[in-house]
């Protein structure tokens, strides 16, 4: 059977092109995706497959139930997009000013779309249940799985799967790893109030810029000095803000960022760290300040066998080229809820332009569109083996 | 007369301080003072005084021509306001979100005005004509002033005086120099190319924020170790703004600020030196930049006759307890370009609220309202000096 | 057999704490290890084992012939100390001033001889030689373990082992890596040419303090921002040295330090970086700079199987707690080189004294001596596995 | 009488050149001059001037009793050297390591020699008396001009004068000013105390390098940021010294420096705010450090009679091409506590070499020796007016 679904896969590929491009022009900041997540529903009410709309805020879980008995699998993509400026020539590029699908959830909703209309067709000859995850604000914590699981989408769920479209691995290539796959991923704010005043009298104000660049300089040294250096981790500064005119010293900075790990205990030191750093330099400057920082997602972590059962589900694909354990990365994912309350795994699949290489997050993001292909077979090929079909 | 003129600005009083709260809860932007310009139209038909609006842009002029032959003196106020919050909690603060008169430009015009008011009533005892100049945009180059007098405000003109409410003085001094008053001011831009990509993943980016908090901290050492430490200059840093995502490193930073010198050739040499860090900088990091630097007004510079006879003017003035020389302020000011045209002096109005000191530009800035009697006096006997009146 | 050797060193350890305190007092400097290389010829002289002594410069190496054929076992022991002065309290403290066995080879050396002295009791019952290889500076680059291995201390070798007593590891535990163990150890050199001058004229001078200070604050972001948070590498500086007035602004500052990989590739990379953020700064500021990158001794890779070896014998000794394979060390060594010629393993004893942990190359540093026991009966044990004795 | 006087220094320039660079070849450092104490002493045994050694320390004091009555004229040089060494290639280069006369004071005691020798020849026509300080100890304070003066070297003088022969002014020119001239010099210690430890293991150390770099770099805010751009003070780093060893991160770091001002209350602010910024980078860093800060010499404040008599003293020399009043100086001299006792005036001698300027306290450092014929004339020309001769 697995083959004639890729068949179908393959056929369906003009449609998923265009579809993703369509969602690639429309793409909603996370808890906003109100035209997405209408679009998605939509989809199934054209599929005739009954789903639930706005689970844990704007999440839309399908349910497809085979004709035997079986185990249930769950299949999740989410469908948020971020905050940065599209700057890509492509005649699909995003029309909402300030707003782009920089990180391929309009690839993962199309091929988990693909997926759920392929499988529909061969309904009569599934064993168990697919669930279609489609979820919300995954770029913005506290993030959409944790509302959606506690609404019960995992409720009856046997195993959980899903896939990023992965521009840092090349097309043809599907990754994962028998553990920790992706990093802990916190946030951070730094609201330095220094005291403003006219940039010709500096001696008058306290000068929240100079302050600011001193932190940001210092934050370094946690990798560079305090940490060992068989450990992993990142401290990132995401944006830095002060002032509204050239002539004016500001009252105040905020410098806003990420720190990932893999481990608790590394997490809490770093942050004990920060706090150090941030409150000497302010001493040193006599100015005030405030450090929040906010526990993100948890580390992704894969049940081995798993993660196993996806690399031999990706080596079916005629066009996977190498499906391979990798070390983890740093990035996060709020797939780690999933995974703390089923077995599952989430997998990398490669989706790198050819001579083409533009990272996740960045304003000319694009991804190579095959890949889709690649990730609907493997998760379609991970779902029957669940029930041995 | 002058006795006369200074016991009807005591009686104008209430109706300044009225008029100057008004216009602190309608500050304007700089070149978009339309309302604010329209205001001072108004008064000038009620007092019937000719004028011309639009001059320069939004500069609106007004000719009193006294009864006898005289030397024309001219009197200037600006009166565009600042983006900055207002954070008073006054009655009168600002009703204009983001704009706020945080440099006393409402005093000013409302200075202005009464002066105009009260010469119009003893226009048949004067000598000479009175040209009042409210200027638009002093706060952002290129200014209000040099598209004024290019429009020929300073043609019949013999001698112009302008004054600065100032928070710095305590109130009851004024305060000016015999030569070099006000600083040059420049502007300068410096935008950071890098190479923005995931939070997770900074080896795969360039990061803006890192490189443009050491071009800040680098830069300091322009004026701690570059320059002589007998000469003065100031370099400040007015905004720095990166990113809009906490877990995005962005592509690039814009830092905005400026340069305070008395001197050109002192004014190179730090922009040449500004230069050399920026380039090291990005070189050091393999970022591209671009460094924009826009000389701003040149020094205000007064004739050191008229700074003499300022002083005379504001001793002849009850409430002056103090009228003196000063050293220079590394403000800056284009009532540079007025003394270039014509003789004339520029001076300070204490108006240092007791036990209330804020400086320009802050968020609270107010100052004591009584300066504006002293400032009005002053320009009052300033200019009956002119003609032995 | 393996079972009276170990009495031997039971009751030899007394005898090892002196000569061990003995050596303590007396370190030598890399390459002028004099004093030490004649005390452990002395050594050899009264065990009547044959020697060769500056071998390679100061090595001393003695062999010992078994009474059976069997394979030749290299056992390999450091000797040299480190340009630090001695901070202990200890009666047996560095006598020495300004030099200090602050990393433990007196107790490398100690361990040697006494394997030595209990073989040769039982030379009667050995198969095959054991080559016992006391080498001078391996503190210091280019070390001395190539010299000795070029002028043929391997040559009829087949097996090499060598330990180092590890503060790091507790007491009773043993570890070592079946692969990469430790790392590619390099020294560079800035040179930061700047013109000095009088203290109270900065300006006429280019401030290399300032310029090494920023030096310093840069590089720490090569390992925070340009290298993947999963590679491991650390640099560090290890002296910084300008100036030799309070008043004088000096001409030059010399920075050393150190870069610590185990990838050829990234160690490039690094240096890349380095020359960039080096260029950049010293362009920044206008002054000239040399920059000399010694590539240093190569990574420590055991081999696999002698790795497991190794556990086997550390296993047989009754006061091993613990003998397990560990991540790889940042440290450096050039028993990497007897390792590139022979096959073999290299392993940590560890020696930290309980609640007493002091790292290597500090001050303060000192070992749990009875460590010295582990180690020898370690060496032991694997030397007569070699030969299934 | 003047005339032929100068005529005499003219005739005695050869012998000056001579015994100038004798003593360059020689210098000693500041409380060990006892060579060249012993030299002057001999000079005036020669010259049949009584005087007396051991003044203060190493300082002599030599009297010239003058044949009439009159006021008695103080003049005063200073005689040591400083601890640089010289990179000079003349051949009169220093013959002592690292010990270099880089500021002039082999000049000034020479100069103050030749005067004597001169107005011992005319000893019958003079009026008053002379006093001749030579100096020890200018360089390093409490430096020698206080313990001279405890012990009476001023007690029955009426006036003082000295010069500074000065490479940062053209020969040719003498200069002074009518008050402030010289600046308060202290001196200030920070010893920063991390933890050391071996350069591969960064995060067992509190490395105190990292550290000392951040605070070089943020002690540059407080010229840049904290104190008034119209206020003069210099903040200047003249030693940094940390570790021995390149693979060893060393335990601690000490940085030296000066610190600049005329006025009281700037050098306790600067003193506050220095304080404010070791603290908070310590903190930040986690290490311990001591910040010690000796107030050095008090300003140098010229009498402004003298100062203008001076200026008249120089005019009459036919060398001299300018003689006028300028800024003051931020390097300081014990010679400010002569001006605290008595009145007087200290000026520079300009001493520059045509197309070589080398700033004081260079390796290079050199000057014009026909300077010390006008400073010589200079102050033979002001002694004599003294007492209208």
């Amino acid at each position: 059977m697995r083959e004639i679904l890729f068949q179908e896969i393959d056929q369906l590929y003009d449609e998923m092109v265009q579809m993703r491009r369509y969602l690639h022009q429309y793409p909603e900041l996370s808890f906003y995706e109100f035209k997405t997540a209408a679009f998605i529903q939509d989809q199934y009410k054209l599929l005739n497959i009954p789903f639930q709309a706005n689970v844990g805020d704007n999440g839309v879980v399908a349910t497809l139930q085979g004709a035997k008995t079986g185990k249930t699998v769950a299949l999740r993509a989410d469908f948020d997009g971020l905050p940065i400026q599209d700057e890509k020539t492509a005649a699909y590029k995003s029309q909402n000013h300030g707003v782009m699908h920089a990180c391929g959830h309009d690839g993962h909703t199309t091929t988990l779309l693909a997926v759920a209309k392929v499988l529909k067709k061969y309904q009569h000859e599934l064993a168990g249940n697919v669930v279609f995850i489609h979820q919300h604000a995954e770029e913005l914590a506290p993030g959409g799985a944790q509302p959606m699981i506690k609404e019960g989408v995992l409720d009856n769920v046997d195993v959980v799967y899903g896939t990023h479209l992965w521009t840092n691995t090349p097309y043809g290539v599907v990754q994962t790893a028998p553990g920790n796959f992706m990093a802990a991923a916190d946030k951070f704010t730094i609201n330095i109030q220094g005291k403003g005043g006219h940039g010709g009298m500096p001696h008058q104000t306290k000068d929240p810029i100079v302050v600011g660049s001193q932190i940001v300089t210092n934050l370094q040294q946690i990798i560079s000095r305090r940490i060992d250096p068989l450990d992993t981790a990142v401290l990132s500064i995401g944006s830095f803000h002060a002032g509204n005119a050239y002539n004016v010293i500001p009252d105040s900075t905020t410098i806003e960022g990420t720190v990932r790990t893999f481990d608790q205990s590394l997490q809490q030191f770093i942050i004990d760290e920060m706090a150090k750093i941030i409150k000497g330099t302010c001493t040193a400057y006599d100015v005030d300040y405030q450090f929040d920082y906010a526990k993100g997602y948890q580390p992704v972590v894969n049940d081995p066998e798993h993660a196993e059962k996806v690399l031999v589900a990706a080596k079916s694909v005629e066009d996977v080229e190498k499906a391979e354990m990798v070390e983890p990365s740093m990035t996060g994912e709020d797939f780690a809820y999933y995974l703390q309350e089923k077995p599952g795994a989430f997998f990398f699949t490669g989706a790198q332009i050819k001579n083409g290489f533009v990272p996740h997050h960045h304003p000319l993001f694009d991804f190579d569109e095959r890949a889709m292909k690649i990730a609907a077979k493997t998760l379609i090929a991970a779902t029957l083996n669940v029930n041995q079909l």
